[in-house]
């Protein structure tokens, strides 16, 4: 079937666009349109027209080819609610951050005191779905069918969460920071809760990284991604980057809540994987995916398998690789389906919780299909597996992708 | 009005968005929605959701976040055609880029000869169609109303056309080099063309600057940028920049194409601009589009008025600049409507034909409206004019950009 088309560079075209006497070229093969979810975009405030996975709540996929620049644009930034009621307008001159329960001095900063009081601190760091690339679950899992943009990467600037709690002066006994925003009202069928909070371990080393962001890329965040200010986990999950943020509580209790107890747990396993045999059992053991740094994940961007490449024309790989532990080591790509692999030169250190990008340069050889892999190592040699993982949540995929593409004959 | 609402962040949601509760802001400014054209977008193969100008023939038009990268993705670069049939698919075995006419020794080369027959260089330039912001005229022109996202920067590489002209050998007089590709058919009412071709004079000094580009940003052409060969015409705009480049022709006579003696001819005047009086005396002297180089531009990035801002939040305004004489050799920016200007800090040089990026950090320090400015100097010392310009055309705007924001009590 393919030989016949390896002299073409056809694409397909929708009908109203063909020209007069073009060829439809209806049997090439269509582009990776299941990189991302395929599903129309949606228009809101503030934003591209992103892919639209859900209304209520709102949920927005950032598309391949942001991904070409390492920092995103904020209007391209990924969107993910849990609960229907957001907010749609905050007047600062009433906002207010709250700490308290466990502490010496419970405070309540105004936006303006956040600004004036603390030092400002920026780090770049990935912002990533737990759910990121759900799709991929095989068998099937429940849950909001992302493709891989899930994910995004925005220079973070605020107030380092440290230097609130030292102000707050924490207590002993406590055993759970709750982070808690101002999103609420009814989520999905079956989860008891009317306010979406998520803790963190007050003992954890990740809480020295950690900001309360008033900016991203430099602007006030959009609605969307949390304005007035946001909770930056550094190499964490998504999960745990409460919107909004408002109350920030010291607990001398576990929190007990539905999103730290039932929702987003990974299997206390290798590559956070398990198989439905096993869940079936009822003894596995899980630890909350705000508690789990993200594994080392890579991807391709260019190319995207839109377009024919051409046989003796240099064309330059490109991706982003990115990790919860220790950044980027390397990045490995293999033209042959992975028989083989080469490293890919790696870009500029935007420090080790950013988007890395890596680039390749190759001449495709010969006509034909060929089958592109990158697999990246991250700075505690932790490397991306061959094979599928597998939990029950659809959570922390970060299998080697696959890119295909078509290489045509150029004389 | 605006006293009201100075207190809030609010942005103005679709109704099917608006939380329970929430306040409708429906009297809130709306975002500068007339820096991009205002229409709806639209899908295309190869291509992001683009602003969709027109459909026969197929206008797209950038989105402006895509400027936030230096580099405009392929997949959001701006296409314009000007005919009715445009190539779907193009058998690379079969095509051929033919030089002749007036040269010693006719040639056709195969895809595969122009990469292994000659030496690869690349440059980083601007592609700007000559009626780019055409909407800002008064009064009003005929032609696509574009807004400002009829341009889009690459990294080209390809073939020199010097080196394909010299291994040709131009014989004496000629007096003009035309240039056609394989768009064809129907143009609009009143235009007798059935091939769309541009000219340049043989002793235009740009031709030693001028590539026959195969790749685009590493990649090969998207169709509708070109696909397999385009004309790169560094400084000049892009209606020269010659798609599917297919037959180059050296003339003994002027070319008196329409496309040369009727369209895109610019007054021989200062900034290009005269008046309807002056052109009714019907003794306006012009030249074409294609001998001219791009006046100097300056655009606002960030902050695109999406959203309000934050007395007392530092906010880094950024945009970008460009210029077909000599590069960019300063921008200057106003936050008082062009009472005051401040000097930008440029961003790492891509070449003189590149866009240049500039920033300003800025931190507002009173609530209310504010109309920034920005005006840029070329390497030539051409400046940005700040009363409106005109010409029949609508083309080569370039008079001092402003962006409206609203900045809000943050306590």
């Amino acid at each position: 079937m393919l030989t016949g088309l390896l002299g073409t560079a056809a694409i397909p075209w929708p009908r109203e666009l063909r020209a007069e006497g073009g060829n439809a070229a209806s049997d090439l093969p269509l582009p990776d349109t299941h990189w991302n979810a395929a599903v129309p975009t949606g228009l809101v405030p503030q934003k591209l027209p992103l892919l639209r996975l859900s209304d209520r709540p709102i949920v927005l996929e950032t598309p391949r080819p942001f991904f070409e620049s390492l920092l995103t644009p904020n209007a391209a930034f990924f969107v993910r609610y849990h609960l229907d009621v957001i907010p749609n307008a905050i007047d600062l001159s009433a906002w207010r951050l709250s700490v308290g329960g466990n502490v010496s001095r419970p405070l309540h900063f105004s936006f303006s005191q956040l600004l004036s009081q603390f030092e400002p601190v920026s780090v770049v760091a990935v912002n990533q779905c737990t759910g990121n690339s759900r799709s991929r679950f095989f068998p099937r899992v429940a849950g909001t069918q992302w493709g891989n943009g899930g994910m995004s990467n925005a220079r973070w600037t605020g107030v380092r969460l440290m230097d609130l709690l030292n102000r707050a002066g924490l207590r002993s006994h406590t055993v759970a920071l709750r982070f808690q925003g101002l999103d609420s009202g009814r989520g999905a069928e079956g989860t008891p809760s009317h306010a979406y909070s998520k803790s963190l371990d007050p003992e954890d080393p990740i809480l020295q990284d950690c900001l309360i962001a008033y900016q991203m890329n430099g602007e006030p965040l959009p609605m969307l991604n949390g304005f007035p200010v946001r909770l930056i986990v550094p190499g964490r999950f998504s999960t745990c980057w409460i919107k909004h943020l408002s109350w920030i509580e010291a607990l001398t209790e576990p929190d007990q809540s539905h999103w730290m107890m039932n929702a987003y747990r990974l299997p206390k396993k290798p590559h956070y994987s398990t198989t439905p045999e096993e869940v079936a059992l009822g003894k596995l053991s899980t630890i909350p995916a705000s508690h789990a740094p993200m594994p080392v994940r890579s991807f391709f961007v260019l190319p995207d398998g839109s377009s024919k490449l051409v046989v003796r024309l240099p064309i330059e790989i490109k991706g982003i690789a990115f990790s919860g532990s220790g950044g980027i080591r390397q990045v490995e790509v293999s033209t042959d389906g992975g028989r083989s692999w080469r490293l890919a030169r790696l870009d500029p250190d935007l420090g080790p919780y950013s988007f890395r990008g890596w680039r390749l340069a190759w001449t495709p050889r010969q006509p034909g299909r060929v089958e592109l892999c990158c697999r990246a190592t991250d700075g505690k040699g932790n490397v991306q597996p061959m094979e599928p993982i597998w939990n029950p949540g659809g959570y922390a995929w970060n299998v080697v992708e696959t890119q295909t593409v078509f290489v045509g004959e150029s004389a």
